[in-house]
This record gives structure tokens, C-alpha cells and sequence, in this order.
């Protein structure tokens, strides 16, 4: 792969504590990553040059919640929902039951449709589930499929109880023994939905032990529809992030801060079109910020809540709605999510092969770099619901 | 030019009384007017076939209420008011001084770029306005500039006492004199910014009873920012429609409401993307629908408080958050929008050339069709952020 100097570079937005953020910068990708960064009037030589007249330049976003393994959509829920109407044959047992009809090429294509999607909005790096196969067989074929396209997979099994399991508890144990033993291979990670009506404090702590004595990464659905365990059990145990968190009383944002007091701790990933697309409060990310938390921001792309891969949306939403800075959005949607999947560093993956960092632009990163159609990032919540993505790369291959 | 039949479309949406929201349809373009609609088993034979794949159809959005004759931007502004920090070097005055500082090809090039944006976006009728030049000569170059490539032009020469004016009185008498005089020829519709601090009742009282005695329509910027004399002066004096109407009691709801008995009455325009840009309060557009008023939705594109062409963006916004269904927000987006730009049915221009209707799919409409890349409407709303345009006729002609 040749080298390409991107310069004329009006705004770049590192996210390195020493580089910050740049003007009349250049930016070189060497392969799959970037190899050089500085003024453009010190840029070296480069296999080809691509001079972006001045555009800003920022990390492709970082989606570290998405759950794309489904078939079938629920647009007539969505409807029901927004007209204020009961709607009894909702929830997430309809996916279930779509995705257990589907064949593997179905998941795969609607897989790639939704990655293709996001990718064309900037989305670079993404983290999905399994948790709508909910058997031994479906939820292996979901993780492996998920594999094929995401940057890491987490298993959710335990995303519901479904209809067919005599009880809760046996249903766990499925969970925690043969369907773990069965995907453990093909993902990086296991999350639990701990919330009334799901799965509760008790059950999801043995979820979450299970996955550690494997190896696993943790994380946690939790806090989502009103106050709950989920914050503290994903402290407690070092989970990578707790994601909804719209719910949470001042004494769990300090916990979530104070995580990170002496090493890594948890990420808290809000996900704002969730939010309006089940017209709930949005996640205290303000808050958050202030006292020192970790934040991402992420889409939750699903079938039922949240059916958008849009990240700009999310941002836009970030600053204009949850008071945080266009600066701190685009800080959680790339860096944010980076922490949330445990990549803001370099990694090996199972397989052995170095994976590089993702969310940040400094040398040794992966090359994934968004060319904004604006001189700033201002313009991603200045100009909300207009598509900015003027280029991109990712893993150094240029896709838009 | 060619006729061209569009079959396979899943769900159209023609915003036609008789004919509703049809499944399985066919339309037939003919020159720039919808010539046919019906089921598909019955459409007539064509010059060409386009194949939507079942795909949702609708009427191309109606954004009636944009200031796009300006240069500069205001990015620094926007920055500071998102950080909740004072920016004293702000304001509509900012914007004057780039836009009189532009020659005529940058203010026309500015517009194109804009417009264009907004057809890429599926806007295929639009309404822009004057108000960044507030001086005859710059007043009249905007209106004719505007008049290049917007439906319809209204001249808001009073947005802003400007600092060089004498003081208030003597700059209305030049509006209503000298400057009406100079742009009339070249605008349809008069506006006026009645707001504490831009201008009160009397003042913007003898800038409509001028612009009527001109033979012109009247528009009203009311009851932004807290309660005023906007919705009463529009609805007194029969104005097309009053913009922003985010502060409205209960009377003015039902005033608006009941400018419709008996004939044609004011539409109140909501403008979301504007109320989240200035982190205002959304208009209450429910409570304007529950009541009988006709609602129109638009984007206030403008470099201050609202920069955005992405009437997708306010329709999702108004689903998701000012509790319309998505076939209302829909309807306000388009047919809406040509009600308050009176376009809703056949008109003769200024220069005697037939002006077919906008915001409907029925025969003798102009041809404005959108496609989306979805199966329903719904998905505007189920998939906030994701651009949806797959295909776009303008008057007849494919331009996405
Ligand atoms: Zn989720
Ligand atoms: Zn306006």
C-alpha cells in the first residue's frame, strides 16, 4: 500500500493530549496507519497527495454500541409509539423470532447494509451484539457473523428470557454454561440487559462472573428506564462501559468518575437517539463530564429503540440538547467510543495480530480519518441533519 | 422532454384528499407535471420506467422559510452560545456587514452552494428572503439574486434597524418607501421581524399595510423569543403565515386555527431546527394541530440561529420531539409549506407564466417527487439522521 499525504488540512482534531488541535495541518497514512503528523509546512513526501482545501479533519467515529445482527424491522411499534398507542406485539421477542427465521446470508446482508450505511456517515470502528438468536446455535451464528464485519463483538444472551425457557434461572444457566462455552471464541466481550423486566441484580452478577472467569470483557445495559443496580455492578466488577445510564443519582456519577481514580475504569456510553426514539429524558452527560467521568457517545442502532447509524445525529443532538461542547461530542463519538472497546491503546488480537489504537490521529494510530464538507468541527452541530462527510479512510483505505 | 412512469412504489404519499396514502402505485411525469396516479396494475405506458423497488414516494419538501442571500458565517457564535458563554460580537449586524461587503457572484455562488444542498437533501420548492443588506441598493441585489433560483422571495428589509440608521422611524419610512418601491418587482411576499428589540406593533404594522397596498403577500417572524404582537398583527391582516410561533397562549392558538373558516387563513411555521440551535423551547405544534390550525415545518436556514437545509432533520425533530405523527409532520414539511407560500394550487407568476401547484402528488402538480430508501415515511422518523434520498425529480427533472 502507497503512502498519501492529506494536507491542507483548515482544522484537525487529534484527540492527543500533545498534538491538541491543529490548524494548516498535514496528516500522512502509511498503510493502514497514520505515520506522521505536523504542520503543513513540514510535511514529508508521500506517495500521493491529497490536499483537502482547507475542510477540517477528525477521527472517523468510534460506534461502540450497535446491536446489527437482526432480521425484520418494527416500524409499526416505532409508529404505535409516537402516536402515544399501546402496541401489544412489540418488544424485542419480535426480532428474536425474525432473526431465528432468517438465514445466514439474510443476517449477513443486512449486516453489511447497516455497515456500508454508517460507514458512508463516518463510522470507522464499531462494536455489535449477538442477543437476538437467545439458543446455543443462534447466538453462535450471530457472534460469527458479527465478526465478519465488526471491529468487536459482544455476546448479550442475556438480553432477554425468551418465550420458550421453562424459567429465568434456567435460562441463566444456559447462558453462563453451554451458549458462553459456545461463543467465547468469536467475541471480545459479554453484556448483560439489567433492568426490571430483564435481567436483575443477582442474575446479571452471574452473567458478568461468568465472563470474567472465561476471559472476557464486561459490559453492562443499565439505568436505561429508571434507577437500577447496573452503574454499581459494572463498577464493582471493571466492567469496559455501562451503557443508557439516562437514570442515575449523584452518587453513581461519582462512582463512574471515580473509576478511573488509579487506573482504567468505566466508561459511561449515552446514547441520545435512544433516548428520542423512546422519548425518555436524555442521559445526564453533562453531568457526567463535570465530575470527571468517562463518556462515550454511541447509536445503539436497533430495530426497536434506536434505528439510526447516524453518529453526526447523535453528536449534533450531544451538544445541541445534553449541553456538552461540539469539542467534548466529538471527543466521546471517537476517542469515547476507543476507551468504551478498550482500543485507545494498542491491542493484540485473539489471533496473535497487533490490532492498532483507534479514536485518536498521531502516529502509529489506525488510519481512520474523517474529511469534514466545513472548515470546523462546529459545523457537525451548527449544521445538524446535513451530511458532512466530505472523504474518508479508514484502516488507510480511502472509502468515500 | 419525455414521460416517465416510476412503478413499484411500496407507499405514496400525495397529500391528496382522494387519493390518501396508496400501496403497490405508479405515477406518471410527464414535462414537469404529474400527468397520472394510480395502482400500478393500471398505469399507462410511458417513454421510460423507473422501477423504485417498492420503495416509499412522496412529494419533494416545501421549505418556506430560509435567509440564504448572505455571506460569512457565524461559527465563533454558535460555539459560544453552545458553551453558554457571552459572545458580544454576534447578531444579525454580522452578517449585514459580510453580505454588503460581498460582490454579487459570492452572494450568488453562497446561495447555489445552499440550495443545491438543499435538493441533494430532497427540498425541491424553497422560499428565501432579503434582510442581510438593509440599504435600497443591497436590498434590491438580494431580492434579485433570491429571485435566480428560490420559488418564492420575500423581502425582509425590516429585520434589523441597522447601526448607521438615523433611528427606528426614519429607517421603517425608507423600508416602506423607497426600498419596497425598489425590490417590489422581484419578490412575492413582505416580511417583518416583530420581536422585542427588532420591531414592535406599530412599526411592523405600516410595513404590512404597505406591503399590501403594494399588491404584495405578507409574512410575520413572531413570538420567538416570548410573548408578542406577531400572531394577532398576521392573523389581523392576513398574512400567509407567522413564523416561529414557539410563545402562543391559548387564544392565538385558537386564532390561528380559526383564520381558516371560511377561507384561506395564516399558517403557523414551526421551526425546530432553530428552537434546538438557540436551545429555545420547541413551538407547540401539537397543541397548533389538536387545535384546526394548518402547521407548516421549515428549516430557518440562516447563518445565526439555525444553519442547517435539512428539512428531513426537522421532520424527525418534530416526531420525535413536538409529538406530530410522521404523516403530519410529513404534510406540514410539504403540502404545509405550500400553503404558506400559497402554492397549493395553480397560480399565474408575475410575468403571466403558469406556476403548477407544489406539495401534492396528483395530476397538474408540479412534478417534485422524493424517493426514499426505505419502504414507508416512518422511516424519516425510525432512522433520525440517515440520509434517505435515493432518487429526486425536480419539475420533472431527475436530479438525485
Ligand atoms: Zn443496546
Ligand atoms: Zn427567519
Amino acid at each position: 500500500m502507497a503512502s498519501t499525504l492529506l494536507t491542507g488540512i483548515g482544522e484537525l482534531t487529534t484527540n492527543d493530549d500533545e498534538l491538541g488541535r491543529m490548524r494548516d495541518a498535514a496528516v500522512v497514512v502509511d498503510g493502514d496507519l497514520v505515520a506522521w503528523v505536523g504542520e503543513a509546512s513540514a510535511a514529508p513526501a508521500a506517495d500521493e497527495l491529497v490536499d483537502v482545501g482547507g475542510r477540517a479533519v477528525l477521527p472517523g467515529w468510534v460506534d461502540s454500541h450497535t446491536h446489527l445482527v437482526f432480521a425484520g424491522d418494527r416500524t409499526a411499534e416505532f409508529e404505535a409509539r409516537m402516536a402515544g398507542e399501546a402496541y401489544a406485539a412489540g418488544g424485542i421477542g419480535v426480532t428474536v423470532a425474525a432473526t431465528r427465521a432468517a438465514t445466514d446470508a439474510e443476517l449477513a446482508a443486512n449486516l453489511d447494509r447497516l455497515v456500508d450505511e454508517a460507514l458512508r456517515g463516518g463510522t470507522t470502528a464499531l462494536e455489535t451484539k449477538t442477543g437476538y438468536g437467545l439458543t446455543v446455535a443462534d447466538e453462535l451464528r450471530s457472534a460469527r457473523i458479527a465478526a465478519g464485519r465488526a471491529d468487536s463483538v459482544s455476546f448479550l444472551g442475556a438480553h432477554l428470557v425468551p418465550s420458550e425457557a421453562s424459567d429465568d434461572e434456567a435460562y441463566v444457566d444456559l447462558v453462563v454454561g453451554d451458549m458462553l462455552a459456545a461463543v467465547a471464541p468469536h467475541v471480545d466481550a459479554v453484556d448483560v440487559f439489567c433492568e426490571l423486566g430483564a435481567f436483575d441484580e443477582r442474575q446479571s452478577r452471574r452473567v458478568l462472573e461468568a465472563a470474567r472467569a472465561a476471559g472476557l470483557a464486561l459490559r453492562v445495559h443499565g439505568n436505561q428506564l429508571g434507577p437500577g443496580p447496573g452503574v454499581r455492578l459494572a463498577v464493582e466488577l471493571g466492567a469496559l462501559s455501562v451503557d443508557h445510564v439516562a437514570f442515575l443519582d449523584e452518587e453513581e456519577v461519582l462512582l463512574l468518575a471515580e473509576s478511573w481514580h488509579g487506573g482504567r475504569g468505566t466508561v459511561a456510553t449515552v446514547l441520545p437517539a435512544c433516548d428520542l426514539s423512546t422519548r425518555m429524558p436524555l442521559a445526564p452527560a453533562r453531568r457526567l463530564l463535570d465530575a470527571g467521568a468517562v463518556v462515550a457517545i454511541a447509536t445503539n442502532c436497533n430495530p426497536g429503540t434506536s434505528y439510526t447509524t447516524s453518529m453526526a445525529f447523535c453528536v449534533a443532538t450531544a451538544v445541541l440538547q445534553m449541553g456538552l461542547t461540539i469539542e467534548e461530542a466529538v471527543r466521546a463519538a471517537t476517542l469515547g467510543g476507543a476507551v468504551a472497546l478498550d482500543r485507545d491503546a494498542p491491542r493484540v488480537g485473539p489471533d496473535g495480530r497487533a490490532l492498532a489504537p483507534l479514536g485518536r490521529i498521531r502516529p502509529g494510530a489506525r488510519a481512520d480519518l474523517q474529511v469534514l464538507d466545513a472548515p470546523s468541527i462546529t459545523h457537525l452541530a451548527y449544521r445538524p441533519g446535513v451530511p458532512l462527510v466530505h472523504a474518508l479512510w479508514r484502516a488507510g483505505e480511502r472509502v468515500v
